[in-house]
């Protein structure tokens, strides 16, 4: 059994609350066990310079966690200056992740910036937050559907993330921080809601892997994902039936 | 009768969630109203370079908004590589409010940071930040006073904040955003339990004030410091009889 | 008696130097005993982004240090690449002070930027910049009305500033750097020709003040601040004739 | 037919000059056809404050691109004043892989720091950099060893990295500049001599892609990288004996 | 004798490959002896704003090292956010040599950007540069040229550089770096085909100098000069025939 | 005649001020006609790293403009978040300049900072800067060697500066803003009491210049250099016997 009395392929408690911030046009509060992780997704009627008057529209991701999300106090960025590696890496996989499902066309010249603000970190933040990222951006685009303001739902699939693990000779599916923290090898996986991956990153920086347990890793963070897809589809209601057609 | 329905020298309704961030010391959400702030208080062994081996320890705040806290997406100070002028004053103004009442000879060689992230902004987030951060001071100091780490509790007395204003020549107490952007004067106040002021910050960018405005605003901010005070004590249950002792 | 052999209710030793600098539109070096700052207005026909087009001007300011202006050297802010809390707050405060006596319609989509630069450091630069950033602003705004580019004075009021404190129990007038940096409460005060009050900064981190003390600290700079207008009044000449007619 | 004349799963010429540089520990220029990259790995006898005291050391890498390497001219990184989110991303993955083949106990409190420079590229080039690193690595390291500072040869086996994509519906192996721009897929993937992985890295941002087209092009990788460890082997000569013994 | 076997009037052996770099308009790699810079010259249809609408273009240098192109790591501009003051010293001196040597007017509203980069230093980096960076220039231009863009050729002379130093009271031509850290008095000459001077820097921080040293030093620079500007003719062969004509 | 009055190898007015600053161990304020500078030395007791043990000291130079000290307003670089490259050219020349004329031995680990602030520009700030601050260097040394803290006088020699240039193919000395901005070849001379070369720094970016103009120009500074040093001697009085011996 694991330290938190999980089974080796079971996910957290997820919570996913909808609507969780008053301004934005879409947002959530997503839960994993004690990762937790504000998603908004902010609608602007811009264009990034190099898209300008190609009628189509761009996502933008930006992560960042509370200095006290950790067991201990990180200095925060904004103090700091500047952005660390492993922050913009983060931002740039969320924003790549959530751009192959939505129709850039349909969007119109529109920006989406989703922001992914940990508020308490316990492993798979980044994860967490394209699972969130994904609701917001839902929830954000069905209210300008409504609307009228877009032709058609630029949604094209789902998308869900989680992480998996070799730890101590085992598989393991969404690993927490302790768990995370001792993996020889760890791999976040991004799938759609047909299955088909969109981001596959695994390294084995302690301990190269094989094949076989490549694929074993793999296959466990495919049914974790069918899972917490299915979470999404109960969290937007209504709105469910519109991905994807 | 206010846009929000108050009357002229009524609070909005405020709500302090203790222990809400699992690792840090002591924390709070506070809430006036819409406006939402995450306040953590971490202590560390340490002290700033100009303390070191004075055996007196220290109290210093960082503050930050969510990007989406307010109506409009506002820019990350981490993305932009620098702090505003504005998020300086206010991070400056609580720390200097809270090492008001802390005894820092009885805090020995320590600092405790205080982080006050406001996930969403309806006005006076830094009077919220204050009342809030003093919670989260006390819960913390408390950790380590029952852990037998400190001699003597190391907080002198209670401590809030709260913005008042004139606005279409009325005293207000508590604004809120739309409130505050019209307020022809302005004021943060903010005070000890034994209603002494600690600071006080008036501006009449657009329209100078008189000495009889500015001390209807002082009276106003007192009543509602009291009644803020008193909720802070709710919250603090058994802690708040080790305050001031 | 105090260090210097000032009565408690006595200004330093004030000289105001007009036209100080060839070039600026308005300039003075302004000495408040041994703090000497020189002031310089520049006008320019642009302004910032948020008011275009709106047919009205900005006043803006920057403070700055010379790195020997103090005892010991302070590291240059520019060598450092970013500006401290302290200067951010000095330089809004003091734009803020000024543009409350300007009628920004009547200047017209012009800038006006105050730079104020401490040439030696005796206590009081942020009081002793506002009171010299308003004669400079005088003259430089005399500049242009003389040439008809302005259909109206556009200041509307005088504008000086002064600290007070409490040392040893005793309120002072005009604190020196020896008094500052041992005063329990400080406050700097601005205020108008006509006695109201555009900025109250009170704070008491080492020891919180009461309702009484704050009152004879006003009352005190009031009186300073009188005297300081009457200077400026001698010092702008038949200037002072045109303002906040 | 590939726009270069290859088949697709020919690797591009590839071409490792060892000795480049006559200062540093060991060095390579490495060519994979037209991408070109001066590899240089430093040892100095310090290791990052956090790896202080164990006995250890570390690996640590830098990566960079001249501003003309590519068709039009980019700007330079250290004229922008910050690295962007892909240049972190790069010499985080190089850091981390080269990392999983030394022993860093074995290696001693040294950092071996490696500094890969593109000087022409065209597509590539973070592959390329891993593959030229790794024989710089062991060029320093051999250095250090026969210099009798190491009690045991620290490379504990081989290590190389090729690109792989899916290009007009076709899976090739080492793609270049114009098939990575229209690659639907793309993936990095570094192994080591045992044929085990580092790091797998794919991306679908274009179009999700399925498990059999994921096998396929791992695959592709495997037979490239077999290919690339061996024209290592060549170029280290006799020093290839002392690795993973 | 000097530590290189060469006599005080002798230059190091010189190189210059043309054509380096694949995509640059104009491109060189040039070596004195040990030291080696890639110079590139990218034309773009762009000016500076403080050039726009005026009819003529502009000429911009970029210095940087390659961190390991000295006998220990020098860290990375880019990694520190900022260049060094020689770093700036030098790219704006490299700029002025060449404008100087360019018909601005006849370039039309282009800008060249010459990138000097140093991939191994051993003394006289800056000389090599500039001396590198004319032919990169003339190649760029001839490239434009032959295109019928130009109703002119816009080069009106030859351009070269060299140091020169007094070294144990010898003078002697083109310094290494072992030379040049134990020179007295050290200078760099830039002069034209004409051999008129375009910059004259000399330094003696260690022990001012004579106007006797100083004439024998610019003799000395000048016949260097000579032999250098004869190799730029070879390296550019038919294009020569076209400079400042 | 010039636009001043001046006979080409005429001196503007000079006027050095001693004992400027309050605080300063030197100081003075030096005025080459409307160029005014505020030079201040600053003496501590401590070392750069590179120097920490070797038992000498070191001269280090900081150069600034306040924003209205030319006659449009210029961003202050501490706003911009960093120097330029002019400043670093120029604070680099003023701290080799003085290092040559002071015996770093005889200092002991002491550091000599020297704030050149240029507080009105009408050219030639850096050479005045340079004359200014010779003056200021030669006050602070005495400070010390008065207090019994020096074995020895540490400076061993005057030092001054001048530009001179060539305007209208004329040579002239101490070239003032309209004179620089128009001339062909510009010059910065330093030299010392004996008449020897510290810096010799010649321009010719819009005309190259023959050796015979270049030694004119040289001599014409050799003699107003003459001149300042005899000023220096004057404003210095009894010191100035100390000094070289």
């Amino acid at each position: 059994m694991r330290i938190d009395g999980r089974s080796n392929k079971e996910l957290r408690p997820i919570k996913i609350t909808t609507d969780f911030n008053k301004y934005a046009e879409g947002s959530v509060l997503i839960e994993f066990g004690d990762t937790k992780v504000i998603c908004t997704a902010s609608i602007e009627d811009r264009v990034p310079p190099f898209l300008k008057g190609q009628g189509k529209g761009w996502i933008n991701a930006e992560y960042s966690m509370l200095p006290r999300a950790t067991q201990t106090r990180n200095q925060r960025e904004a103090a700091k200056g500047k952005l660390s590696g492993r922050t913009m890496e983060i931002q740039r996989l969320i924003g790549r992740s959530l751009r192959s499902v939505v129709n850039l066309k349909a969007l119109g010249e529109r920006t989406i910036t989703l922001d992914c603000d940990v508020i308490q970190a316990d492993g798979g933040t980044r994860t967490t937050s394209i699972s969130g990222a994904f609701v917001a951006t839902a929830l954000a685009i069905n209210k300008f559907f409504k609307g009228k303001e877009l032709p058609q739902f630029p949604l094209t699939d789902y998308l869900a993330s989680v992480s998996v693990g070799i730890v101590n000779d085992k598989a393991l599916l969404d690993l927490n921080y302790r768990e995370d923290s001792t993996a020889k090898v760890d791999m976040n996986v991004v799938m759609t809601g047909h299955g088909k991956f969109v981001e596959l990153q695994g390294t084995g920086e302690d301990a190269p892997f094989s094949k076989e347990e490549f694929t074993e890793l793999v296959d466990l963070a495919e049914s974790g994902i069918q899972t917490i897809i299915q979470l999404q589809k109960d969290a937007l209601g209504d709105i469910s039936k519109k991905i994807g057609v």
